[in-house]
């Protein structure tokens, strides 16, 4: 009994060079697909996170209008619904699951979108963090197609930084000698913990620390905060994927499109869609700054900042303020 | 062959309730101590730094001129030259090292300085990151006795956010099996190599990759300075000294002196020393905002921001521009 949809790819040749053999494509949709299929939101996943972690923002009165709009919700290669290092059978499983990138992923997306479901114009893609580069994935991959695009707390291109923060993730899990290289048996749970505390200072930002806004969420000390929410959080996840994940992340470049060899203004400006793009403003690892640089690039893009303390998490939904924020302006990008 | 002098604690009760036995203070002094004792500065040590790497703020024709001041640099206690897990016999060696504080630091400071020394007033404290800690301290603890403090990159307690970068670090050594609870025969290396990665996103700021610094450094790509630069810095340590000094970081509060019982804006008020606290712009763990808001609460303080891209090793001596900044406002300092 499962919640979601998944979408048969068949042979998928990836970016890499490796072929994904009976690849799946999990999904899931809210709302109905009117009769000129002119009503369509995709909505990408982020790291780590499954279609059910996106539906914050799905609702009635709101700008994902499931009476509205038909909204699909594809799940990320690698994080364990859609083929992942998990659920991959052997001999592309777990450390030999092959790397995966964005336009691989987006790919894989839109012939759900055209083989399945028959549809030529998308109204808007959407996604948060990870999925924020699918988003722009999606504007530069298919840019007749696309109609506006609204990526938030995230990026066209990982920075240098970005990777360097993802260093820290990734070798938390590495020097877990339960890891074994993948090969593990048992989740590497002491690895898992300790991504739990290196993520812990960058999720979030300074003020929200320094306003104790972890003991507003209902946490009993910082220790609580770290353990029950950060490390029980990782806690729930393979490790393989999280590593498979990374990658994509690590190696996010709108201009590794064909076409564009890594000209990465030339594929900036090659987005057609009506964009509002919009970072958090305490967001430490996908800094504002970055996406002022791409919006100057963008043919028809606005920046627009989320006013809040949150960090990275402005966009997670956890903070009704942020999600109100974040809702109003999708609502007035569809509208136009 | 050493290149500096050792003073003899003999046992030092600290505040934990451990007595440190036969405890040694290592320190380094420049310059000549005037017949009336007015001329000294004390320049203590940061996380992991020993003397030598606080030299390059010393100078002729610096603030720090050796001509003029008499320099002392105290190494702080955990460094591996002053009293350390690495260096303390049986039975407080290695993971049994007790836990100390800055106040501990300083009291032991201010021992070498009046019993060594003869020394009444002191003209600068001055210091980076967790020399600044000290620097604080030494205010607090001997308000009649420090004329002025130019703390620098750090903070008078240590805030939520810093105690949570630092539990990455902590982890990060943790999750090596090697480390074996602290009682290992061969460094953990694995887990400084990570200390090193999970540290280089936090020691510097998102400007300073986004402008690609480190290659302006020298090093030939972002992994070369992540193995070269960051790992390679780490695995000099010892890892019982550095989760030694990590303690003492993340219990940094200066309201922990007797008679101030947690209370830090009546600590805060206590520092009579003539000040100017210097944050770097884009520190991302000694952010700027505590220090305005330490600033408010002293009595006799000025905020000023080094203007710089180079995060928290805006105050490492690395950068000219930087170093020159700081050198230029202790002068300023020191004048009134």
């Amino acid at each position: 009994m499962v919640d979601y949809e998944t979408f048969e790819l068949g042979d998928v040749a990836l970016q890499s060079g490796a072929t994904l053999r009976d690849a799946k494509l999990a999904y899931k949709t809210f709302g109905t697909l009117n009769a000129d299929k002119s009503n369509v939101i995709v909505y990408p996943t982020w790291y780590s996170g499954q279609h059910y972690d996106n539906e914050w923002l799905i609702g009635e009165g709101m700008a994902l209008d499931p009476q509205k709009y038909f909204i699909i919700i594809p799940n990320m290669f690698g994080n364990g619904l859609s083929s992942s290092p998990s659920n991959t059978p052997p001999p592309y499983d777990r450390a030999r699951f092959p790397h995966v990138t964005f336009y691989d992923n987006v790919a894989a997306q839109h012939r759900l979108v055209t083989e399945e479901f028959g549809i030529e114009k998308i109204a808007l893609v959407t996604g948060w963090s990870m999925g924020a580069g699918q988003t722009y994935q999606w504007g530069m991959s298919y840019p007749e197609m696309v109609e506006r695009i609204f990526p938030f707390c995230g990026s066209a291109k990982t920075s240098l930084h970005n990777i360097v923060f993802l260093e820290g993730v990734k070798v938390a899990i590495q020097t877990d000698v339960a890891w074994k290289n993948g090969w593990y048996d048992k989740q590497p749970n002491q690895g898992l913990r300790a991504v739990g505390r290196v993520y812990a200072g960058w999720g979030l930002s300074q003020a929200f620390y320094r306003e104790r806004l972890h003991i507003e969420m209902g946490y009993s000390s910082l220790e609580d905060f770290l353990v029950a929410f950060w490390e029980g959080f990782f806690l729930k996840k393979d490790a393989n994927n999280l590593l498979a994940m990374l990658w994509t992340w690590q190696n996010g470049d709108i201009a590794n499109t064909p076409g564009f060899e890594g000209d990465f203004e030339k594929a900036l400006s090659a987005i057609k869609a009506k964009a509002i793009v919009m970072p958090g403003q305490t967001d430490l690892y996908f800094p504002p700054e970055d996406n002022e640089y791409e919006v100057e690039h963008m043919s028809d893009a606005e920046f627009r900042m989320i006013p809040s303390i949150w960090g990275h998490f402005a966009g997670g939904g956890i903070n009704e303020a942020d999600t109100e924020f974040i809702d109003r302006h999708i609502k007035e990008l569809l509208t136009t």
